[in-house]
């Protein structure tokens, strides 16, 4: 599989069990030194056999790692990151593997984006949520004390390497959250993957999806990164039940986990669908049915009231108005009639929706 | 003029002496807010006519400055100026206005390029250095302990302000490192700027340039962007002079300013092209007359043994090889048959240019 955004140089996603392995088929000559970056988890679990597999490339070797978790997305550990390459005489020719979930991802491919203006990096994601959504599309930050990613860069991967056996090794609750991103791929474009999923779900020995349906929702993403590389327009999409999540996550003080808060945001996000845009409630129930099917909460763990103020602070609230990105039904979503794919919603739509009144 | 680098939106460079009416035309009605950022020399001297212009537009305007120098290109000033936007609540729309030299536009652009991964920014330039370089082609960055310029992104501006009412109250030496950038656009490729350099600078009353050279350069710098925006290629040549210019400042602690510094590079690159590359040594004798014309130095102000050690940490060194950037002749610079522009060089080669044996 390959992702061509415009503008940029495609890149090739390759999904298997052998990273080591895949990263020498896309590996470039010029990249002489190589910063492997990974938290504390991926380190132990899986940073000694890709650098194996570079070293066997005669690249030299930097270990960059922090510790796991939202609270090391910070200016620090990129600088920290971009001292220790400095230190070690990193140039642009020069290249930076992320090698572990969407926080390491996040962080390493900004790093990437911004050492002498933009050197080249490589994805390694391990977890199902950063196979589905992070690694592919460019989209680079940190946080702030103001908010998530409000610091960033969009930077494409050179390569992405998508390591399925990883998923073996990945806690429930990880799984779950990349599977409310798999769901959401399904709600957002595709009928026939979301129905693959029910099937799944209902039939399933544990919380690992089949290979081909991961595939699927790469491609899912490949498109709508190509179709709108800079998210001036369709790539809004992709924010389906974030507006929600986001609130969700401020109000619980990040108590509920970004996969969870994005299954109770795509609920009440299609139920306000339902009455914004004819969204189908037979396809609210199949929603909230498949996310329960596979241990994904649908309600929300707080009131309105206590979330209310969190809207605000959305990146996609422009001059106070808040936005939505809604599908139209299960595998369909399109543009209101201005054109706007995030469009805007007014708080006491939003209350009817989170109260479960649609 | 405008500038239309590939796959970026094309923005206006506008040359004038009443910066506030000409941010008007180029204004747009999106950006609401508007972080006007400056050091406190420029915030001293232009801010408030600026500001004024702005709230008449119906801007909403949060002031942001900083200690002038280059020790202040720094990821702590960058920080705090985005926690400072972030608590203003700035989104995506809304817009910084670079307001000075070369370090405040850095810097400002840098904060632009990475605010919520990228909003619009507005370069107004006061210095006639930032006018013929900085202000156009999109090269954001600030300094780390390791080096100038390490950290930063290519992010172009949305419409260029040369405030050459500025170059009035510019102190001597500034305007010196101004006109050793502005030579150099004559050396790289244009003969006829450069002849009217020389007859200028042979019948000067004082050392601000006429304002149709001002804007040759900029048509050069503009030129050469559009052709190479993601500096690949041609656009190397822009760094004639600055490999050992890199190693002059270094070497001195910044006590030798960077137009000083660049002066004393083409000089000494010029040397160098003699040997590697047939440069006339009559046009070496003119170009060092025209600099000492104006008042600039053009032999190093330290020993190549002093200054040899910096040369590993320039940015256009790769895998420990020293690359300069060095023309044809007065007017005209090509590739050399590998295509590359700017050239391996060996530090023997160096050595004896520095020295000023050509």
């Amino acid at each position: 599989m390959e992702v061509s955004p415009p503008g940029t140089i495609p890149y090739p996603v390759l999904c298997g069990r052998d990273p080591g392995s895949a990263l020498a088929t896309v590996w470039q000559r010029r990249w002489k030194r190589v910063a492997v970056v990974a938290d504390h988890t991926t380190e132990a679990m899986f940073a000694n056999s890709i650098e194996a597999g570079l070293r066997a490339l005669g690249c030299e070797v930097l270990r960059c790692t922090f510790t796991p978790g939202e609270a090391s997305k910070t200016r620090v550990t990129k600088a920290a990151i971009e001292d220790a390459m400095l230190a070690a005489g990193f140039d642009r020719r020069d290249c930076v593997v992320a090698l572990g979930g969407g926080i390491v991802l996040d962080v390493a491919g900004f790093v990437a984006a911004t050492f002498m203006r933009g050197i080249a990096h490589v994805n390694v994601a391990t977890t199902l949520l950063a196979q589905v959504d992070a690694a592919i599309g460019g989209k680079t930050a940190i946080n702030t004390a103001a908010g998530k990613n409000l610091i960033g860069a969009l930077h494409h991967p050179r390569a992405v390497l998508l390591d399925l056996g990883a998923l073996e090794l990945l806690p429930a609750d990880e799984l779950r959250c990349g599977l409310a991103e798999a769901i959401k791929h399904g709600v957002l474009s595709d009928a026939a993957l979301f129905a693959a999923l029910e099937h799944w779900a209902a039939n399933r020995s544990d919380l690992r999806p089949p290979d081909e349906l991961i595939r699927r929702c790469v491609e899912i993403k490949a498109e709508v990164v190509e179709a709108d590389d800079r998210d001036q327009g369709i790539r809004h999409i992709l924010n389906y039940g974030h507006t929600v999540a986001h609130a969700v996550e401020l109000a619980s003080g990040h108590a509920t986990p970004h996969g969870q808060a994005v299954a109770i945001g795509m609920v009440v996000e299609a139920r306000l669908a339902c009455r914004a845009g004819n969204f189908p409630p037979a396809d609210v129930d199949r929603l909230a049915r498949l996310l329960r099917d596979v241990g994904l909460p649908v309600e929300p763990p707080c009131s309105f009231a206590e979330a209310r103020v969190y809207f605000a602070s959305d990146k996609k609230t422009e001059a106070g108005v808040v936005r939505c990105a809604i599908p139209a039904r299960i595998g369909h979503t399109e543009a209101d009639p201005q054109g706007r794919w995030a469009r805007p919603v007014s708080l006491s739509a939003l209350e009817g929706a989170w109260k479960g009144t649609a």
